[in-house]
C-alpha cells in the first residue's frame, strides 16, 4: 500500500450517464488524452495483459493506470512497480463504474500529460457492459479456461467492445476451447470486433494488441473531429 | 431450446429483500424442499459441477435445477440432458437474482415433490453475493485459472457462502495457484467456509462435496426448528 494512492469513489449522482460519458469524451479530446476502458471476468488476466501493454507502450506513450476494485490494492502494486503512474480506485461494493465515477479517477490521476489513461474496470462481464465510462475504446478479456461459449451467454459485453482479447492461449491444449467457435460466436454479436489471441504470461501475441492500441491513440490525437 | 421451458423472471417488487428471503425459506422448509443457490465467475464450471452432483444424487433425491442466465439456454439444455426437471429463468439482463426473482422460477419448476432445488445463478462474483435468494445455503466455484488472489478482491462472495468448491484442480500443474494461500485466504472472510478441491471434468473430490450436500438437505428435512 505504501505508495499506491487509494481513491474511494461516490456513485455518481448524474441521472443521464449516456450524455455524461460524452462530456467527458469531449473533455479528453480537447486534452488529446486517450481512455481505454479495459474488462473481464475476475482472473482472466486483466493485470498480467497490462503489465505487458506498459512494457511495451512506456516509452512510447505517457500512461496512467486506474486499478478499480471493490477491495484489495494488489493489483495496483504490481501496475505501480511497473514504472507508471497509477491510482487505485475502490468502488465501495458498487459492481462497475459510470462515467462520473470514472472522472473522479481521471481528476485524481492527472489527465493533462497523459497520452493514454487505462481504466482497469471490475472484474465482472455483465454490469460494466452496461455504463459508458466516458472511455474512447472498451476492450475485454477472455480467457481460454472461461471458455468460447461467453458471448452466447453474456451478449452485451461483447457487442460494446471494440477489442477482444483471447488471453491464456499456452493453455489450449487443456481446455475444451474451440478458437473458430469463439471467433464465431464474438463476430456474430459485433462484426467490427478487433481480436487479439495472446499469452501474457509469456508476452506472445502481445505486440499485435499493442499496435491496434498505439495506432488508436494516435488516431485519437490527431484526428480533429470531435 | 426444444424441451427446456424458458422463463422470463421479473424485476423485485420488495423493498426488503431479506424478509422476503427469510420467509421465501419458511415455505420451502414446510414443503421439505432444500434450496441450493450456486454462485460463480463465468466459466468456472458450475454446469459441469452441476452435472457430475446429479449423477451422484438423482438417485437418492429428487432434484430440480433452475439455469439462470442474462441470454441463451446452452446450459439448461445440458442439464435437462442429465435427467432432472429443469427450468430456464431469462433475468433480462439482470446481473443477479433476488428472493422474488427466485420464487417466481421456483413456482415454475413446482417444487412440492422435490428434495432438492438447485439455483445456478447469474455467473458474475460482485452483485450475486449482495442478494439473499431465500436459499437454505450458499455454495461458490472458483477455479484454479481465477487465481488464488480472489479471496481478497471479491470479499462478499467468500463471506456469504456455506461452501467453496475448488474446480479444475487438474490444471494447477499450469497455473500459479497455491491451495495453502486460497485456504489462508478464503477462511479469513469466513472460517466456517467448507472447501471441497475438485476435477468436474474427472469427477475427482466431487463424492465429497456431494456427501456435504445430501448432509445438509438431510439435516434440513429432519430439524424441526424453523
Amino acid at each position: 500500500m505504501d505508495n499506491i494512492r487509494v481513491i474511494q469513489i461516490k456513485q455518481s449522482i448524474f441521472a443521464d450517464n449516456d450524455a455524461d460519458a460524452q462530456k467527458l469524451r469531449g473533455q479528453l479530446k480537447q486534452e488529446k488524452t486517450f481512455l481505454l476502458n479495459l474488462m473481464s471476468s475476475p482472473g482472466s488476466g486483466k493485470t498480467t495483459t497490462l503489465l505487458r501493454t506498459i512494457e511495451r507502450l512506456k516509452h512510447q506513450l505517457r500512461m496512467g493506470v486506474m486499478e478499480a476494485d471493490i477491495d484489495s490494492s494488489v493489483d495496483a502494486e504490481a501496475i505501480s512497480a511497473a514504472g507508471v503512474r497509477t491510482i487505485q480506485l475502490h468502488t465501495g461494493g458498487m459492481c462497475h463504474l459510470d462515467a462520473d465515477m470514472t472522472r473522479q479517477g481521471l481528476r485524481e490521476l492527472g489527465t493533462e500529460d497523459l497520452d493514454l489513461a487505462i481504466l482497469e474496470n471490475v472484474g465482472n462481464l455483465v454490469c460494466p457492459a452496461e455504463f459508458d465510462t466516458g472511455a474512447v475504446k472498451n476492450a475485454m478479456i477472455l480467457s481460454v479456461p472461461e471458455g468460447h461459449d461467453k458471448p452466447l451467454k453474456y451478449p452485451l459485453i461483447f457487442t460494446v467492445c471494440d477489442a477482444l482479447i483471447i488471453n491464456k492461449i499456452d493453455v489450449l491444449p487443456y481446455f475444451d476451447f474451440d478458437m473458430d467457435k469463439v471467433r464465431q460466436y464474438a463476430l456474430a454479436r459485433n462484426p467490427r470486433l478487433q481480436i487479439f489471441p495472446i499469452c501474457a504470461k509469456s508476452g506472445e501475441g502481445v505486440d499485435a494488441w499493442c499496435q491496434w492500441l498505439k495506432d488508436q491513440v494516435s488516431a485519437w490525437q490527431t484526428d480533429t473531429n470531435p
